[in-house]
């Protein structure tokens, strides 16, 4: 097993093949903090190799996710003189972006869990997950323009998770929404009228990821994300490789002859399975 | 305050920070000739860095928004020699465009009140609007290419608003679509079965926006303008420098000097604060 | 009338302006086999300059779209040795990716009418069709990475369909959608209850379709798929001059003539017309 950092604003909790990692400074609504986004880099990192970690499910404790950025990192910036290259507001909005980043591309899927506010960063960070469960009570909103600042390294995000046309009205006009609202506009892809769904549909989620295969799955993520970045034939001409590369390789042979001989593969098998 | 061109085809309504631009020809419904072309693109080049206007309304007099482009403007064209590198169709045709470019990255928040006809030159300058609030019997289509010619300089703008999946469909079919449809396939925000409930919907929209700040939010628009358009590593080192010139600057520190005092910002003013 | 391919897996049948090309190997239920791919591609090849063909209509026999691809042809690969460049996975993955790439940007208007298995393949090719028609009860899926192997030459074009945030749960979590569900989410245009339902749905479309003429239908598609590849200002460039080509055209000078003359245009009639 993986040996995960020492956090102090993180809960991590490794349950069978999924990493609960939790905003844990819920006095400030889980306000992401310049120590909060540098060990939920780590942590991504430490487990960017770690097959037996499948998923990573985001959650906030204390019934919100996060609230946007931290205030007393903003005032500590403002007190620091810019010297040299650096720029200590320029750096901290980077170092989150970064971490966006990171997440957006891990190779392990992603699960957000969300709950009362999911603002500025918050809203970020859902952004980048592959599977955005939302209760409906939770607040969506990018409230930066209306402090006279800019969500600078969350807009881009939004664009891209739910386009353009949406993103205008939402980023211009600072508004909040509700969990129905978000799925709507296809910002998170379920919203659940109870916590007792929200744990089942979280539950019925990690039960369908373990039936995929692990290296398929993450190749197949890889691929998702080059989409548009690069011109059409030649990227299906290099899925085409891979495609060739998975059939032979170890997974595509269990995979196959567990069908055939109608079992589970082997990656398939829970705690549960007998 | 800026100076307004006269106009012979819009009218012009500037009410405290928002400027009300009525396609003004009901008698044609308000198709887009190359005069009123030629007008809207001189309205928004003389508010261009008019920080007292924060959004531009556009909406159509006479219960429609517009019904395409102008017959007659294409009869003259027809009557006109191409000479030397000139073609009047094509330059009728590209001015048009140029139109919806500016009205799309404009400065301000363009908000469209869409009823009645909203076809062709109308379909694609909703297209381009930050917010566009529908009546439920407002009828949106692409006719061109049952006139045997094309949506040329619209049906791009199509597949930036609703995707390709949406605007193959529609643009060709060449199918008419209610509000409601609209909104389902998000070519529009909202869309509203009354006019009262039109009338509200904006007035709320218009006091949203009055609570972000103008810079910042003018940036914001710029920035979500980019996504898609260049590497997204690059384009986040710029926003976060811009992140950090926001915060140094009048409305960064005004915003969180009144967010610690717990007052309205001073871009929030409106006539009716005490 | 153009000469069409002897098919062994394909039946063809033209009524009017409509090919209907129906997957037909119902017992393998229409898997897509190496030879079916072969013959998609010279239907689609014979076809390309027939304009008396304006739509294509896909559909699979026995009440199944298409299962996804055939084991036999995989096991077939499975025996050939890798010799020189050629690696028989990778091209026979690759052969059916350019089929996707065919259908998609074939010149006329390819309507997909989905009911039962819409798997892997047959999901790949949905993602590429003009009009999407589906059964409630279809069902949809990428089943690829639970067999350890990746949806290569699919999923690039389900991010194309229905955009990165829908794709990421599908392909990831391998979750099979039914048809209400895929309207949701944009893959398909309509769900209708019924076969009754799907029958008049396609009539419609049809119906439509050809009130369109077909040159400037043909330049609208190859337009709408140059969006997002290419910068905007000399696309809009290109397509003003294709604008000023189709009104001094054939078809432009009767669809005027007929829209004056309130009549339809000669490309509308239909054998029940008078």
């Amino acid at each position: 097993m993986t040996s995960l950092p020492d956090c102090d604003t993180l809960a991590l909790d490794q349950q069978g093949t999924a990493l609960h990692l939790t905003l844990n400074r819920p006095d400030a609504r889980n306000a992401m903090s310049l120590a909060m986004v540098r060990e939920m880099a780590a942590v991504f990192e430490a487990i960017a190799d770690d097959a037996a970690i499948r998923c990573v499910v985001l959650r906030g404790a204390g019934g919100h996710f996060c609230a946007g950025g931290d205030i007393r990192d903003m005032a500590a910036a403002r007190s620091q003189q810019a010297s040299g290259g650096a720029d200590p507001f320029r750096d901290l909005n980077r170092a989150f972006g970064r971490l966006i980043e990171t997440v957006n591309t891990a190779s392990q899927v992603v699960i957000a869990v969300l709950e009362g506010a999911v603002m500025g960063g918050g809203f970020g960070l859902a952004c980048v997950s592959d599977l955005a469960l939302a209760r409906d009570t939770a607040k969506f909103a990018m409230p930066e323009t209306s402090l006279g600042i800019i969500p600078a390294q969350i807009a881009p995000f939004v664009v891209e998770r739910i386009g353009l046309t949406q993103a205008r009205r939402l980023a211009l006009l600072g508004l909040k929404v509700n969990g129905h609202e978000a799925c709507r506009l296809g910002l998170v892809h379920s919203v659940l009228d109870s916590d007792d769904a929200l744990t089942s549909a979280l539950d019925d989620a990690i039960a369908s990821l373990i039936r995929c295969a692990p290296q398929a799955t993450a190749a197949t993520k890889a691929l998702l994300h080059r989409v548009g970045h690069e011109p059409m034939p030649s990227l299906l001409d290099d899925a085409a490789q891979q495609f060739a590369d998975a059939v032979r390789g170890e997974e595509g042979a269990e995979g196959t002859m567990a069908f055939m001989q109608k079992r589970p593969p082997a990656w398939a098998k829970t705690d549960d399975t007998p």
